[in-house]
């Protein structure tokens, strides 16, 4: 049984409201007292006081200047991030902060600076290493139980594209969906990135090519240790979520499939059907959301070190960045307009 | 969002405890206000403040005399089911009992008649038919997928037996356990019980043939509409808890296999392997417990019908005593000592 | 590379010209010298000229007479089974003889004796023991990878119904049909069958009723050995020809799955599809039959015993009569006509 | 029952014998009359008369000489193939060429041009379009129940690599064994190839870099639709031959996996095993094969187009030497030595 640990959580957007529920309904060690939310409404405080936190207010000071809090959940518009990370470093917090810490690499940098000179603890919010099947692969490969890796392959599609708004601020496809599959790679891999080369296309909507940004990639990577990794990613799979992947090496391959909603199996005159792979995130990673939190909590606890550091989220951006770059310079996709 | 609904719960055991913290958790609007145990102890009345319960007592008299309370679960040891149900009953309060009623059929019907004569509603907890798999199959089975079901199987195997002692105290395999298929085989085929054959063996463990059990069987039941099941039960699947089904019908056949921990694979110079099946009922019936309950508390607040009644479960036994009766007097095991 | 072998073939119906044409194209020491073919007609003739064979003649006694001819074939319809065993035999050829050797003990039993008489060698043409995925689970078993077997489970259907006039001649479902899986079960199970249940109803075709036979049925046995087994049996599964099992031990399990055409899985919006189960047994044993015919010729040429006996043979026709007598006097399908 | 087609092979090694030997089995109303053999020996002479054909001979002049011969296959080593197809065209005889038909451009153009001046129909041995399951793929494909092509995935691993010998004169990874999957590339997407960036490694075996190949590889296509195509390919998958595709498009997937010797799972108290990947391409493109040479006779008979043309071949062969190049001159691999 861990020591109890207070926390605060900034924002109460769709993600952050998911961690502070489960923090309450599955970590019974674990109070949030705290929750900071920019834009305060009436439905957020009272959903707030229904699950018995102590606080909602709109003003971060409150959070950050009070003793009792051990760790805060940077979970607000990714803007805000980096300069949340700063101040709760400064404050002394351990800090939880959702992917990415920013788009430019600057600021990352500074935040970065910041936790190692406060000392604190930061975690970046990847979750996907806690997901059931990932980190299943990931044991296997770390095991030797396929030799040493010569490819790393990585399937990462949505079930639809998000709108176009979004694309304009979000950093485009490499910086806002494929930066996870980056660090995917570089889990499974067990190696860092040194070499990248992106081919994309427009091929969903037209009008994300109008925004600046592609909907559909293939990107290799090198790694260090000598392996490729490729990554596609599409913003419209219209059968569902589409999460796999494959870690091939000198002793054998490990593959994760996607997790169906059941196992059930219809055979009739003409075919056999199953159900389709589960909808979206939020479904498809319930698990690795709860287990990226007790891997957090752990660490604050002292019991463990932090699994997924601001260094590999600073990594998983420089990818990123250079993929996006190639992407634009060498690769105009003809049927773009 | 439902009115409010105010319980009471009977017993803190495993399963017990598990009702309520999944009350807390998942269902916002139900309040569990009190809860009995006989056999209380510090460990469980701190367990019940931790959660924020009113009342942890010994006394059912507490629970049954509170007007606030709307509906009771009762999770108590099988012998104590048919006289809580009948209490509560008397009291006006709506019933979820866990299953079996009771293991004679005399106390069931008692039980059944204090039901109807109070008018409360009474739902039994056989939740099998609330999982994930196992509804999607009903599902099928029930919009005609597979046209007029002509046999149903069920393969229902634990991880390993229960202690002897325990089964000179359950009724024995085929109420202990195979009550819980006869359900899901009445269920799937959606048709009655009229004849049932067993055949079993000891075959695991000599003890619990001397404790005048079997712990292998195979049991074909006839049902009103002509539809023939076959169930195997065994008390020791070393790979885990084995939980599948087929309906099989003039249109085709559905196909409910285990669920799988992950859905991960290693390919190797010499095979290729996957985890084996979750490994016993908590993991691998976890949702369906949460799905019974919400459907029993939508019956509560009036918005649906009990979904397996006390009929149902009166049934269940019946079919479960005649095939207890079917294997002892006509095919004793030659390998039975 | 063994002896050359000369072998005739008796009856030029669907399986013999399939014996036939294999032995052609796939044993190039194995030469057809003869054909015999009560029914004979020009494109008979045509058929065997095409192919190279010696003689394509009418009567049995050229082929019992030849001196060259060392095995012989019988696929002639199953009345004239044992009769033509009985001549081969005390022509001291080699028999492979398709199943079942006849439908009556008397004939059966005095078969056998011509041939142990004799001292040929006899095969019966159980061709699933050499079926791919049966044979490698009856590896896995004797192997011990299972430990001890309790359960052997098999699933049977044909995708539709043969001519109401072929079943009154069968013998009926346990004969014609069934019969495969008891020498199935018992190949598996390692084991003699040594009681039955059965439980039937006419589901299919109210004519098979008529006929005096049922269309689906569920048998339950009782090895020596203190398994049980279960066998089900359709006339009409929609989505093909249905061919698994399942042997369940001590130490886990062996599940054998259905052949698909091909591995293709088409993902769309509303489900995930696949192709359905091979259509039929020439299809789904395809290499089964290769299979046996090789075990049978290395045993003409001494290098190995022959794998599936006459006695094999003759309690896999006493396990079916057997049936058909408890299906008939205990359980009358109240479906029946 | 198509007119009668007398054929003679150019090449009597592995490949050509195995389709001599499919010709004789199972196309009847196909002759092979001649098979000239450079390296002619008295085994081979052996092996042909044993089969009944005609003649075999080490003079090519011989087989373009007769009249009789309306078709030749050329299944001799890559070096001669151009000649014998330009000799083949002049004679007037139709062509079926083992892949490659040459390794230089040039010779490739040349031998199309006389093809084309002969009016002979020439298909090359992409005997992979004819796979159960990557011809059932594109059927889907094609059929539209993906909708509009977007990713082409293919895996391709090889289970052992070749001797470095053959690597030497084979043109290397990309154009012995990447161009199979450059033409699947484009058989699947339904488009020509525009663009190609490859990225290899030597990570199986040293003295593969050493005779300056890479071993193992990863290559992104741009076809002219605008869908994006990435194939893997590795010389060295220990678990068996890895054959697997995606295509990925606007309405869906279709996916098709290894084919598995068999069906058969083992589940213990450890983990669910079944058998790895059948080993080699004989085994697993074993129908392919033959439904290749279908194909052929089909369009020497004039009932159909030959479905992989000359001009296949040359694109596949100008895509496998670009990639050559690109991976050569703009990746240097830094693992290699």
């Amino acid at each position: 049984m861990p020591a109890p640990i207070t926390v605060g959580v900034v924002g109460a957007g769709r993600i952050g409201k998911m961690h502070a529920e489960n923090i309450k309904n599955f970590f019974p060690s674990v109070r949030v007292k705290t929750v900071v939310e920019a834009n305060l409404t009436p439905e957020i405080s009272a959903w707030g006081a229904g699950l018995g936190f102590a606080t909602v207010t709109g003003d971060p000071a409150v959070l950050f200047g009070d003793p009792e809090i051990d760790a805060v959940l940077i979970c607000s518009s990714t803007d805000t991030h980096a300069d949340l990370v700063i101040d709760a470093a400064r404050a002394g917090k351990h800090i939880f902060c959702e992917k990415p810490v920013d788009l430019t690499l600057d600021k990352v940098v500074a935040a970065l600076a910041a936790v190692r000179k406060a000392g604190v603890k930061l975690q970046v919010g990847f979750n996907r290493r806690f997901d059931h099947n990932f980190a299943r692969a990931r044991q296997h490969v770390a095991a030797g139980a396929i030799g040493t890796p010569h490819l790393v392959k990585i399937a990462s599609r949505d079930p639809a594209p998000p709108p176009v708004s979004y694309i304009a601020v979000s950093g485009g496809i490499f910086l806002d969906m494929m930066i996870h599959d980056f660090d995917m790679a570089r889990f499974q891999a067990g190696s860092e990135v040194v070499e990248v080369y992106a081919s994309g296309a427009v091929l969903v909507d037209e009008a994300i090519g109008k925004a600046g940004d592609v909907d559909t990639a293939v990107v290799t990577l090198r790694f260090a240790n000598g392996a490729i990794g490729v990554i596609d990613n599409s913003r419209k799979a219209v059968y569902g979520y589409d999460q796999r992947l494959e870690v091939f090496g000198s002793k054998g391959s490990v593959v994760a499939e996607n997790d169906l909603p059941n196992t059930v199996k219809v055979l009739t005159e003409t075919e056999v059907t199953t159900d389709k792979p589960l909808y979206f995130f939020l479904e498809r990673y319930r698990d690795s959301y709860l287990n990226e939190l007790g891997a957090f909590f752990s660490a604050v606890a002292g019991e463990a070190e932090v699994p997924v550091t601001g260094e590999d989220g600073l990594r998983d951006l420089v990818a990123a960045i250079q993929t996006r770059q190639k992407e634009r310079s060498i690769c105009p996709s003809p049927s773009r307009s």
